[in-house]
């Protein structure tokens, strides 16, 4: 299943890999001098490449013997920097920066503190706030699309249209009283009337997002396939997490596991993404694998919170559709998935007992096209190919700790940090560069973001906790 | 026991902690509106908080009340940024940055590709440009003071002293023919030699560096252990990290562990610091708290090899000398010890399975007075407290990554980057001031590195191995 198969063009048909060498060609943007990571199907490599954009596609990848071929509106001579795919977050939490570095380490965190938090603390203010702080520092990280549950989902729509990155935004259903819904039912119609709100938007895609399969009926869980598949937009959820999700399943279905279940109710489809899937044997990995189902992996909220190590390695070997994921500013803490490179590998290495389990290459590819294939967007994102959308970065590689570079994935996975980051684009249009943020007023964003912090402290403080 | 003694002031023994009230002071750097961690042993933290330093000395640290009672030749006034202790990096092996990012994931890789190569590239010139390179690395990256062990450790040092940094630098002993030495005897001799030239030097310590118990003969061992206590300086050491050398020890020794041969052999003291401790039983770990030794705990090149996971955490716990290293750049391929601090607090959760297992004020101790504690040098670096060495380091607070800041422990472990930290003072001097590195030129060390890679890839094929 893909969504929004109408935006795709015909130029996808082709196979020219250049552009008409007759004469010179007119593109808006030239990228030059790059090392090109393509992020395609073989992996290809330019040295001393060219990427050309016109519109909000790629035109032309390759050598640089392209160059002269274009005549280019604006040229980004990026002098040897990496230059690839943007980084695809599949599953965040945006608004909840506001709440960063509360409460890190308090066991039962979710029911015991941020439940009750948030109950006192969400409101459309905060949404946009914490939004509007999380897309900048995403921005500065090099993460071009993001998949984002939470509520008032609406509002986190506004920031991305605004900023111009891209974005699955999924509104919560849960069968809790929430701050925009007082039960599932009416977080299914919130999101309803968002998707119709959002469903032409050229760089928005809607979706529902139950909470959890334990945090929501049997009922619901169907109810929302349905619809999805209606609708055609994705289902985000946070599947095979706990310990306390897979007993609460296991009571309510004979013993099965959250994915066994979902996939028993008809609910484990092409329209689901997955988080976490730390909880997975064999046999669910099957169903995950049939399904077409998505998967985001989390490994530094996973491992932060001491929950466990999803079997995310095994499932990207068997073609699972895997993609990595940093999890809200409060289970990662951090929103670029740079941040997790190092972390995926050597996490993996480690279970693995094994240094060869994961080459960088992996990890650089699941941050990309496997992150495009779990959100369900390969075809229009995740890789540099002639017709894609022109969601690309450039990695400054001149820093002392980025030098030298024997071979660039290794220099990405094991040595960058997000602040390397030097140019972002979206839809073939520049939104940072060399590190400041053109659409946004970044610093008025962080001065409102510093002043809400009074807010959650009163709130943290009136809820009988301590600020730590 | 403490090495050089003979630099610590009466200054030390005052219990007064800020400045007399009948004048003001004059003092050469004030640093004030500072969210100062002092990492002393109440672990003191004030906000908008105040350092003078006098000389080469912390002078006084206290609330912003203090600020009023100095006159200062330079004034940092750094808005709420984090001012702590310059981290202490516990283990590297500085010059083998040229090297970074060459086959990371390649099997039996010490054996097999980098003594090879090793055994052809290093020089003189090798171990000069790859230690400039790491030194700005590191400055930039926060540490202030780094161990090291390596090939012509009077090159190292002469480059420490240029950029004005601390470190104990370890001449390397070995049993094979290597660059600067045909066998361990000449090993010792070279550092013999090395002493004499630094054992003055203010902010240079010398030390021996035999490269592992399995590479070593007991004799040389011995005699080591004894040069180091007539010489009284550092032991550095690699210990207890693989199951190569276990079992060779083993062998040699009826069965005994690495820890338990070392402390049979009478190497095991004041003097020693281990690096890794990985394969340590609770019986080591008694005796490595017994000895008094130093251990270097280097979580990134651990995991990245996939050889295990010291018990770290329990050590700290049991009062053992141990502080964060990074390994050198090809085992964690990143020099400043930020870029451990989330990997270290992350992965003793999870191997404890326990997210309340290691709040990040331990890691930060770790990094700071842990450290410090080592490398026997507590009673001069590691926290900032009236008296001690002025080792300072400024980390911006203000990118969006890092905002809000309810916990700033929390927010340097979980959020931060290396390039985060702005100021960096060793020694009373401003090194780096605005993330402008004052001492060196930098363009001019990262274009000879850059340079010197030809060689690299030239000898890598000459071994007959891939450039990968
Ligand atoms: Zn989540
Ligand atoms: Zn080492």
């Amino acid at each position: 299943m893909q969504f929004k198969k109408s935006v795709l063009l015909a130029v996808l048909a082709t196979t020219t890999f250049s552009a008409p060498l007759w004469s010179a060609e007119s593109v808006d943007l030239l990228i030059k001098d790059a090392t090109v990571l393509t992020m395609d199907n073989s992996k290809t490599l330019y040295h001393h490449g060219v990427v050309a954009i016109k519109g909000n596609k790629i035109f032309a990848v390759g050598d640089a013997s392209l160059a002269a071929q274009f005549d280019a509106k604006k040229v980004l001579d990026v002098q040897g920097d990496i230059v690839m795919p943007g980084l695809i977050n599949t599953h965040t939490h945006v608004s909840m920066t506001v709440l960063r570095s509360l409460a890190d380490d308090v066991p039962d965190r979710l029911h015991r503190y941020i439940f009750p938090l948030e109950n006192k603390l969400i409101t459309r203010d905060m949404v946009r706030i914490g939004a509007n702080l999380g897309n900048v520092e995403m921005l500065r990280g090099g993460v071009t699309t993001y998949a984002d549950m939470y509520y008032f989902e609406d509002e986190v729509a506004k920031t991305v249209d605004q900023i111009g990155m891209r974005a699955v935004l999924g509104e919560t259903v849960i069968k809790f009283p929430v701050a925009d819904a007082k039960n599932a039912e009416e977080g299914i119609n919130y999101a309803l009337r968002f998707i119709e709100e959002y469903k032409d938007h050229p760089r928005i895609t809607p979706a529902f997002a139950p909470h959890a399969p334990y945090t929501n009926t049997t009922e619901v869980l169907q109810r929302v396939a349905e619809l999805s598949k209606e609708k055609n937009v994705p289902v985000l959820i946070h599947l095979a997490e706990s310990h306390t999700e897979q007993e609460k399943i296991a009571e309510r279905a004979d013993g099965k596991s959250p994915v066994q279940y979902m996939h028993d109710i008809g609910a484990l489809n092409d329209h689901l993404v997955g988080a976490h899937m730390i909880l997975v044997d064999d046999h669910d990995i099957e169903l995950v694998k049939e399904s077409g189902m998505g998967v985001a992996h989390n490994m530094s909220a996973n491992i932060k919170s001491a929950k466990g190590v999803s079997p995310a390695l095994k499932m990207y070997d068997e073609g699972v559709r895997i993609g990595l994921g940093t999890d809200g500013p409060m289970s990662g803490n951090n929103l670029s998935t740079i941040a997790e490179f190092g972390q995926v590998a050597k996490v993996h290495k480690l279970v693995n007992q094994d240094r060869a389990a994961m080459p960088p290459i992996k990890v650089i590819d699941m941050a990309t096209m496997g992150a495009a294939k779990a959100l369900h967007m390969e075809d229009r994102v995740g890789s540099l190919e002639v017709g894609k959308l022109a969601d690309i970065i450039v990695v400054d590689t001149k820093a002392p700790h980025m030098v030298p570079m024997y071979n660039p994935y290794s220099a990405l996975v094991y040595s960058a940090y997000p602040s390397d980051v030097r140019h972002s684009i979206v839809d073939g249009k520049i939104l940072m560069e060399d590190k400041k943020i053109l659409t946004v007023d970044e610093a008025a964003i962080i001065k409102e973001a510093v002043e809400y912090t009074q807010i959650v402290r009163d709130t943290v403080i009136a809820n009988g906790d301590e600020v730590l």
